[in-house]
């Protein structure tokens, strides 16, 4: 689908068709374009969960607030940060870059020394800010990406993340939830598709610095 | 290009082809694929500043750690978000959608209750932030679209707002940036396009729950 056209199309599904699934080869293609986010001095620091099973998406949707698109899309995606992204974790994703790109050492303890500085300036909760965010590309990248697939999609921030991370087991694989992303196919009957869609004049938008 | 492709072919460029100007009617399906960004309740928290301008461009590398890609760049897109957002900003867009969908006051008002319960349980700086993720979407929607249109990007986090801000007069617009994303041709001369992407194997990064 033409870029613009396609964004135009997207909106935020309040209502999936649940007997639509999306095709494993989209899903897969969606899935890799959330891998191939770029994030901040290539740290990667979120995970994404993707859930099919019926009966854990009927039990998300009592996570969020009465919202009912995690039960009725066909996948949802989870996006989910690392609960223990330090120095080791970092020095692992250091040490591969230094081996796949056959890196001299220089360049690799100088790139190392930067990455830990950074880190060692975040407080904690400053790093947690800082992980969330990179987690947000991944889903302006997936929903974009979406839209060019003909697939529906709808970003949710809104959901009780304690009850996200009890129904799938989060905690014990060192990952807290961020963002839901249900992706699916809108049902005709959700009636938001027809609404005219609001957003800033491109003049009020966008200052073109003279 | 294709999608997957596409994204593959993206990487954070380190020099541009300062010679190289991306045609305006690329530029204009960039900034208009900003402008389509979901956000959060709809309420747009971010601006585009976009600069061609050389010498304010040559300005932003001082701004940037060293970084050149200001600088050498076809045009600077800044994601900048407001600093005034308050009710006032809130019931202006209301106001908008209420008309420009001609709904209901029930239904207008019910959704001015939520925003503003949500946004008075805010903190100054939760709200700051939740600001600036909205923000990180538009980037990751801006990169997708770019790969997708064969134009080059670069991701920045590493500015000093102060100075950027100076530079630009932002906030005199009620504007403080939070984005870089210079857009324009990779050089020939960088070698970083012909390193390997380094990402996590999909079975690490994805985790699909039973």
């Amino acid at each position: 689908m033409d870029l613009i056209k396609a964004l135009n199309w997207r909106y935020a599904v309040k209502n999936f068709d649940a007997d639509r699934k999306v095709d494993p080869a989209l899903v897969a293609q969606l899935v890799e374009a959330a891998r191939l986010t770029p994030t901040s001095l290539g740290l990667q620091p979120f995970r994404l969960v993707v859930v099919e099973n019926p009966d854990l998406k009927a039990k998300l949707d009592g996570a969020s607030f009465g919202q009912v698109q995690p039960g009725t899309c066909s996948h949802l995606f989870v996006f989910a940060c690392l609960t223990n992204l330090d120095e080791a974790y970092a020095d692992g994703l250091i040490d591969q870059m230094a081996t796949e790109r056959n890196m001299e050492s220089g360049p690799v303890e100088s790139f190392r020394g930067m990455v830990k500085g950074f880190m060692g300036r975040l407080s904690r909760e400053d790093q947690t800010t800082w992980e969330d965010k990179q987690a947000y590309i991944g889903l302006g990248q997936v929903m974009t990406a979406a839209a060019l697939l003909g697939v529906d999609t709808c970003p949710m921030e809104g959901f009780d993340p304690a009850q996200v991370d009890e129904i799938l087991g989060l905690c014990a694989q060192n990952l807290r939830p961020v963002l839901l992303c249900p992706i699916g196919y809108r049902s005709e009957d959700d009636k938001y598709q027809h609404q005219k869609k609001l957003r800033l004049p491109t003049e009020d938008f966008a200052r073109f610095m003279p």
